[in-house]
C-alpha cells in the first residue's frame, strides 16, 4: 500500500512528441446523459479533452443530442436510440455503438445515464462486451450493482469509481460499513469484480485486483459538489484513450483531479466552485505538475 | 434591531469539513421559469451552487427544459407538466415535484414563473404543503399576494423576499406607503405571515415573526438590474439547503449578495454589471469574507 | 458643429442614486432577429443592459425564441407571431407588442430583422405609432428606405443609425455621393425625416433636425466587423430607456462605443475583435470615463 | 523551397485603414457541419472573424441551424436543404448557396460535413463551379478523394488542406508513403490538382501548382486535438475573404495558427488546450506579430 506521490505518478503522463497528431492521443467514447442530466455528459467529455485525448465522441439519447451539440464544441456527439418518451438510452443503442466502434481506444460509461431498466441492460452488455478499457461511474455503477460478480467476465480492463453510496449498493453493505473500512471495501470489490476500484471520498483509494493499493493525498471540499465526479471520470477516460495502463491512469487522474481542486481552492476558496471551472484549470495544473513546479 | 455586521454573520457560514461529500451540503429544489424568463431560473439555480449547495435541481416547464439544460451544467433540471400552449407551470406539476422530493433539503420558488392562474395555484399549494424550508421570490410572491394570512399555515419555515412593488401587493398598500415606513411594513408582513421577510431595496430589511430585525449595510446600484434578485433567491436557497437557520440564512445571503456587488463595483463600476457576473465573484467573496480579509 | 468632447458628454451619463432599483433605469423593448441573424438581437439586448438599462425585453420571431433564451440570461424575451415558414416577424406581432407595452420606456428596432414584406410593414407601423423614443438600425432602416418623409409623422423622437450603404437607400443616392459629403447627407436626412441621424463610419456624424451636429472622435477599424453596429443600437436604446435626451443619448453612446473599441484595440489590436467582447468592456469604460481616467 | 519566416509573411497581413468598414474586409461563406459535428462549423466560422473577415455566413443542414445560431453570435447562419432524416447537406443546397452568393468574397468547405453521398456530390459541384477562391478541408477533401484530377477544372483558386490520412486518400497512397516523402506528396498533389496544397503535420508544407514550396516552423502538439484543423480552415478562409493571394493566405494562416498554439502552450502547456481557446488568442498574436513583438 502506498500513498500517491507526485514523483511516482509523473512518469505516467503521456508524452506529447513533436510529430504527434490527433490520432496519436486516442479517441474516447463516452456513454452518458439522460433528461435533466446532460451537464454530466458534457463535463465528462470535455474533461477527457483536457487530459489530452485526441478525439472524444459523446453518445447520448437522440432527443438530447442538440443540447450536447450546444454544450460541446471540440467533442463530437453521437445520437443514440432512446427509450420512447423517456429521453434515456435504450437497449438498441448497443448496435449503434458497435457500428461507431472502429477507431475508438477507450470507453467511459455512466455520468447522468439515469436508471431506466433498458439503460441498465445496455450498460451491463456494454461493459461485458467491450474490447476497450472502460471506466464506469455514477448510474453506470448502479446498473452493475446487482451484477458485480459478472464484471470479471469483461473482456477488457474495467475501472469502477464509486462514492461510498454507490459502493454500498455494489457490495450490498451500508454506507457506514463502507466508511468504517474503506480500504477493506475497496479491496473486496476489486477482488470480486477483478476490476480496478476507485473508492471516492476524502483520501480516495485505488485498489487493483492484484492487491495493489494507493491512497490519494490531494483534493478538498471544493469537490463536494455535483459534477466533480463526472470530471474525474472523463480524466480517467482521457488517459485510458491514450493507452495509459488502467491502474496508473486511475491513480494519475485522481491525483491531478484533486490537485486541480487544490489550486483552484487556493485562489477561489473551497466553496461554490463549479466543476466546469476545474476543467479550465486542468491544462495549467498538468503543465506545472509535469515540470515539477507543482508537487 | 441591529445593523448587519460581518463579525456576527461570519459564524453562520457552513463549515466545509475535510471528509465532506456532495450530500453533506444538501440538495436545493428550485421551481422557476416560464417562457421568456428562463434566465431567472438559471441564475437562481447557479447561485445556490455558488453558495456551496451540494446539488441543485431546477424544476421548469417541460417545453423549456432543453433551454435550461443548455444554460446549466452543474445543476440538474426536472421537466414538469405545463399549461398547454402556455409554457408556464401547471397544477399537475405538484405531484411530479412530490415524486422528486426524496433527498431534497430546501426549496426556492418564484424566479420567472409568470402569473398564469395554474402556476399561482401551484405555488400556493407548494408553499403550504412543503415540509422543507422554502424561500419565495418574484412571481412566487405575486402568487401569494391575496393569500398572505394563509402563509402561516405553512408546515415549514418560509422566507419571503419582496421588493417594494411586490410588498405593496402583499400588504395591499401603495409602494409609496411601503417606502415611507419600510421597517414597519417588513414587521407587519412578518407578523401576519409568520414568515421571515426580506424587504429589498437600499438597506434591505430582514424581519422575523418573532420581532428580530436586521438592516443590511452592503450593496449598491449595480444590483438595480434584472437578475440580481434571482441570484439572491438562489443564495438564500443554497444556505437553507445546507440547513442554516432561516433567519441567519437570509441575513448572511443578503449581506454577501451586497458585498459581492460592492467588490464587483469597485472593479467594474456600478453600471452595466450582469447578474451572471455576480455569480462568478461569489466564491472569491466568501473566501475573503470567511478569512476576514473582507469586512 | 462640434467635435465630441468627453468633457461635454460626461454629464449625460445617467446618475445611479443609492436608493435606485431596476425600475429607476427603465425598460427597453428590442425588436430584432430573424433566421440566421439571432446574434444581432442578442448583442443589441445585452448592450442595453451594459449601458445600465434596468430591464430589457427582446421581441423575436416565436420559433427563434428558444435560441434567444439560451443566448440571453439577464434580458427577457418575448416570442412574437412570425410569417409562416419564414422565421421572420409578421404583421400581427404589432398587437402583441402593444399588449406588452406597459412599463416600457424606449424602443430599439432593427438588428437582424431581415427584409420580408410583412416585417417591413411591421417596422413602419411601429415607428410611426410608437409613443416611446425609438432607435432604428439595420433592416429597420431598410424598411423605412422608401418612406423617409413619413418618419416625421412619428409620435415620439426617432434616432436613425445608418451606415453609408443604408444611408444611400434612405436618401436614394449612391454610397459614393454620401461619402463625398457625409455632413450634408446627415443633415439632409435629419431635416427630411425630422429624426436624429447617426451616419456611421470613420468619424461618425450625429445630426439633429434642429441643425445640431456632432462629429465623433473615437473608434477604430476593430468596429469594421459584423455585430459592432448591433451593439451601438443597444447602447443608444439603453440610454433612451433611462430617459436621456435622444440627441445626447446618440452622442454619448457613439462616443463610448468607439472608446470601448479603442480600449480593446490597445490591448488586443484592431483585428478580429468580436462584438461580444466589446460588451464585456463597456462597464469598465463607463467607470473610467465617468471618473475622468479615460478622456 | 523556403522555410516560413515572419519577416516575409508580415507584409501579407491585410491593412486595416482608418476609414474601413465591414465591407472592406470581405464576406466568407462557410459550408460545414452535420449531425454530431456542429462544433467544427462553429470553430471554422469564428476563426475567420478572428482573422479579420468583415462578415461570415455559415451554411448548415437546416435542422442543425438552431444549434449553430446558439454557438455563434457575430457570424450569421444559413439553413440549407438536408438529406431527409440524415442531418447532412443535400444536393439541392447548391441552388440555395447560389442564391446567397452575391456579396461573398471567398468560400470555405468541409469541416464536419460527414460523408453522405449527396453531401459528397454537393462539395464536388461547389468546388468546380465556385467563382470565388475556396479552401477545402476535412470531409470536403474526402469528397474529392476520387476526383483529384477534376479539381483543375475549378474556375477559381483552390486550397486543399489535408492531414496525412486525407492526403493518402487523395493520392491513393498509404499514409506511411506520404510521411516518408511529405514534400514529394505535396508537390504531386499540387501539380495534379493545380491547387495549392497544405499538407498538415509537424512542419506543415505548403506547395503551389507552380512549384513554390514553404515549410512551416511554428506549432506544437497542442494542435494534435480535434478542432485545431477547423480553426486553420477558418483562418485561411478569413484571409481569402480579404483578398489575400491564396498561396500567401495559406502560408500566413498556417504560420499564425502555429504561433498562436505556441503562445498558448507557453502559458498553458501543450496538453488539453481546446481549439476554442486558440480562437480567443488569435487577435493578440496578430497584434504582436504585426508589431514584430512576436517573431
Amino acid at each position: 500500500m502506498e500513498l500517491s506521490q507526485a514523483s511516482g505518478l509523473r512518469q505516467f503522463l503521456p508524452r506529447r512528441p513533436v510529430d504527434s497528431h490527433k490520432g496519436t492521443f486516442g479517441h474516447l467514447f463516452v456513454l452518458a446523459g439522460s433528461v435533466g442530466k446532460t451537464g454530466a455528459a458534457a463535463l465528462c467529455g470535455e474533461a477527457a479533452l483536457r487530459m489530452g485525448a485526441g478525439l472524444v465522441t459523446v453518445g447520448v439519447p437522440a432527443s438530447l443530442n442538440p443540447i450536447l451539440e450546444v454544450k460541446l464544441t471540440e467533442a463530437m456527439t453521437l445520437p443514440l436510440t432512446e427509450v420512447q418518451g423517456v429521453q434515456a438510452l435504450g437497449k438498441r443503442a448497443l448496435e449503434e455503438i458497435a457500428a461507431d466502434w472502429p477507431g475508438k481506444t477507450a470507453l467511459a460509461v455512466g455520468p447522468g445515464l439515469g436508471r431506466h431498466p433498458e439503460t441498465v441492460e445496455l450498460v451491463r452488455q456494454l461493459v461485458r462486451r467491450s474490447t476497450l478499457p472502460v471506466v464506469v461511474d455514477a448510474d453506470g455503477l448502479n446498473a452493475l450493482a446487482h451484477d458485480v460478480d459478472s464484471i470479471r467476465e469483461a473482456a477488457a480492463p474495467v475501472i469502477l469509481t464509486p462514492h461510498p453510496g454507490e459502493m454500498s449498493r455494489l457490495l450490498g453493505a451500508t454506507t457506514k460499513d463502507i466508511q468504517a473500512d474503506r480500504l477493506g471495501a475497496a479491496r473486496e470489490l476489486a477482488e470480486r469484480s477483478q476490476a480496478i476500484v476507485v473508492l471516492k471520498g476524502a483520501q480516495t483509494i485505488v485498489a487493483s485486483p492484484m492487491g495493489k493499493v494507493m491512497i490519494n493525498t490531494t483534493g478538498n471540499p471544493a469537490l463536494a459538489q455535483g459534477g466533480a465526479g463526472d470530471v474525474l471520470t472523463g480524466m480517467i477516460g482521457g488517459l485510458l484513450a491514450q493507452k495509459v495502463d488502467p491502474f496508473n491512469a486511475a491513480c494519475l487522474a485522481i491525483y491531478l483531479h484533486g490537485l486541480t481542486a487544490d489550486v483552484q481552492a487556493a485562489w477561489q476558496g473551497d466553496c461554490g466552485l463549479l466543476a466546469s471551472e476545474l476543467l479550465d484549470q486542468i491544462p495549467h495544473v498538468i503543465k506545472e505538475f509535469a515540470s515539477g513546479a507543482l508537487p
